[in-house]
């Protein structure tokens, strides 16, 4: 993995199933450059909270800029005989043409918004699906994860520590760019803290101590090489009888020498945090070391984090590794794409998929969110998904209402409220018109994003929903369409 | 991602204190290269299971090999102002020199087994624990997961479907790889496909039904195009009034024209799938389509897959997406690498880590494990973790006993079992020294070796645990360590 892993042809990662219907559509002739609309979405906020935080879009920009087939990718295509002659050679010069609309990654985001919507020739946009998701529903997942585990620390620095515990290299080096992205102050992972310009930490581990004779020798060492920041980790023995008491010798001999180190304190690794932590904060705190960092990073997620910083633990750092780097309680976002409309004669033929469940009837036509600002408090009173082409005039009233209990409607008073739209041009024309922020400043605007949030819409536990409308033109495509399919099916939908 | 994926640098894909214990280890002059032996094992076994299946050797193998650090990634770390030169400048020869042994891929595993022991310089040794245990973590996990999967299948085949939904392109890859492993029939992920040589599956998705003016035409139009395989998705509107009628119009077609295909049927991937399945086979059958396949696929695991055979849904291939490429029910594997000894005067000197938690103190010493065959059923009877220079004769009765519960005692009977060692060495003073199968003969291997296991060990409710013993020279080793640490600590433990 060097600083080029963003330049590796993902081409071939894809569902199998994207490739043969490609060529479905490139049989069909004249069809295969019919242009069509998918959009990305999800369709419940992990961890049963109430938002997502949108990331990944980096990586499917790498990812569409280095789309083509390379000549061992077709050799293996042609290998498995289900490929005709010019459908593979059409491959040869295979390359994205179409345009995307994508949501900032660090934005707040809801349920059955389009992420990522896709523009393109049918050959083209079934064949970005897979990795489209791939991407979006990983990082998304993550730095909705990190947020909430940040939320929990409250005004603490949580570090992401979850490498050797992620689902692979790039669930490790990704899993810790939307950890940062979503609130962590950075990274114990090198790769990913070289590639994204993120701040890299750490100290050291049990084996450190263990390689030495005795606790406070290992210790020692490690002051003198790292003298910056003394951070010692204390439970490879026995915390309060052994660790501690060796780690306050070290620093009373740095400060006898006058060399004490700008950053000191513990790392607390098992055992009773809460306990642990206030025995570890009072021996400290005796022999006058008040601002000596105690850090802790055992198994923690933001319901644990929470629960310690209600018992008064006396912890001001925290590591987070596994809950954080699988979304261990939700380790999936869950986000689908799906065809929206499709043109004909020049125009898009808005396309609806149905099903029993009616949070899976998805929403047709060539649609963008706006975003409705409460002037007052700068907080998002609602989400439009509306048509592309629509226009507000923010000093007229505007009536919204549930897109399933109807009856459920609002006037907004003109004046009282902002309108953005949230998607933005990332390709046109196959060209990349988009440029991304480094990490450490879409971290930046994350935290922005989560501030226009209500606190009862952060909370872990029954979090307020935000309302996600649908505009009356959408709402009104919508039924026509189910109506229409009704009448042909007979369906009992 | 091409096929040199394998030959990517992961060399910084580690955790920063490896980095800064390396300088530790260096600086402290001759001790740099003092070798030790680590460990790596893990605790629990997946989603409460009596096993795992251990995997990601492979890329272990890969990583140690391309093990470098380049000019890039020297200059990065001079960036951090926390390396010296003489540091920097060992890092530019930097290679691999030690022995790593190893369980072979697909091997079932237990709880405390090293499956990775690495014996090399410290510098060395230290530095490869993160990636390392990336690599088994995840594979493991995978692997151990899609063997309950298709477990639960029983002789219907089990395709691995995740990509989508996998924590980034690794996961979706490897894990894809762990879960053929595990017993997979084959992806839908063309890339692991074609670097790993599975098989590789899949069909149509809903957007090719929207594409077309109705169901029928788009099914006729897949069914001249793979007259091989013409499986066909028929959940886009309504699975009984018009998916499932619809293919069996087009099958009848295809009979009547006398171009019956080798393999039809359909995939159901919403709503109820015990009726539908029901109801789609008594559809198919009144029509003459006994062979016709029915595919499943929807947010299934092992549980759903027991549950719906149990209430004889007529389902007889399963696709398997998101709950199996994240196993999501229990998503880390949490491997760790324990130090278990240390070189000095040429003899290693066994290692400890304590913890209040009896299962989380580490086993000293150079060990490995001799598995106990029953020679009767050639089911296992028993793991030993013992010192890798002990030998047993099989002619001879066998004291095996409880390392926690010393008083539980078994005596095997000379003759009536078969001891093999299950470690093999990888690397030897830095060469590699094993050839890895292809990932479809580590399938067959897997198969065989779940054999081994009693069924009261393979059900998911309250399995039976396989002992995994310590030898009567390493747990008196081990009882040792810890007496003499009481000694000195004067600890409670």
């Amino acid at each position: 993995m060097d600083t080029n892993m963003d330049n590796r042809n993902f081409t071939l990662l894809t569902d199998f199933y994207e490739l043969t219907m490609m060529q479905g559509y490139f049989e069909c002739g004249a069809d295969k450059n019919q242009r069509v609309i998918f959009d990305a979405f999800y369709r419940e906020n992990p961890c049963g909270g109430g938002y997502a935080i949108a990331c990944g879009l980096d990586q499917v920009i790498d990812y569409i800029k280095n789309l083509h087939f390379s000549d061992n990718d077709i050799e293996y295509l042609r290998g498995l005989k289900i490929f005709k002659e010019p459908f593979l050679d059409y491959l040869k010069t295979f390359r994205f043409s179409g345009d995307i609309y994508a949501v900032p990654e660090g934005s707040v985001v809801f349920p059955m918004e389009p992420l990522v919507k896709v523009i393109a020739p049918v050959v083209e946009a079934q064949l970005v699906e897979t990795a489209i998701l791939n991407f979006i529903n990983h990082q998304s997942l993550i730095a909705t994860k990190a947020s909430r585990v940040c939320y929990a620390a409250g005004n603490d620095g949580v570090m992401e520590f979850g490498l050797r515990r992620a689902q692979g290299p790039d669930a490790g080096t990704y899993g810790a760019r939307a950890a940062v992205i979503g609130g962590c102050i950075g990274t114990s992972n090198v790769v990913c803290a070289q590639m994204f310009d993120i701040p890299v930490l750490g100290t050291h581990a049990h084996s450190w101590v263990m390689s030495f004779d005795n606790e406070l020798e290992a210790f020692r060492t490690y002051a003198k090489l790292y003298p910056e920041n003394v951070t010692l980790l204390v439970d490879t023995y026995d915390t309060l009888r052994s660790g501690v008491p060796a780690a306050i010798q070290v620093f009373k001999e740095l400060r006898e020498s006058g060399k004490m180190p700008p950053k000191y304190g513990i790392r607390l690794d098992s055992g009773d945090l809460a306990y642990l932590s206030k025995k570890a904060h009072k021996m400290l705190v005796d022999e006058g070391f008040e601002d000596a960092i105690i850090c802790a990073s055992s198994d923690l997620d933001e319901y644990l984090i929470n629960s310690l910083r209600l018992q008064g633990a006396k912890i001001n750092s925290w590591g987070v590794g596994t809950n954080l780097i699988t979304s261990k309680d939700w380790p999936a976002f869950g986000g689908v794409y799906k065809l929206a409309a499709m043109e004909k004669d020049g125009e898009f033929i808005p396309k609806i998929k149905l099903s029993e469940n009616p949070i899976k009837i998805t929403n047709p036509g060539n649609k963008t969110i706006f975003r409705i600002y409460d002037n007052e408090t700068g907080k998002i009173y609602a989400d439009l998904i509306a048509l592309a082409d629509e226009k507000y005039d923010t000093d007229k009233n505007l009536l919204i209402f549930d897109p399933i209990a109807t009856w459920n409607k609002t006037v907004l008073k003109g004046g009282t409220y902002t309108i953005r739209e949230m998607m933005v041009p990332v390709f046109k024309d196959g060209v990349c018109v988009y440029s991304s922020d480094p990490v450490m400043k879409i971290r930046e605007y994350c935290k922005k994003e989560l501030d226009t949030l209500w606190e009862e819409t952060r909370r872990f536990a029954n979090p307020h929903e935000v309302y996600v409308d649908l505009s009356t033109p959408l709402y009104n495509m919508k039924k026509k369409l189910l109506d229409e399919i009704h009448d042909t099916t007979e369906s009992t939908y």
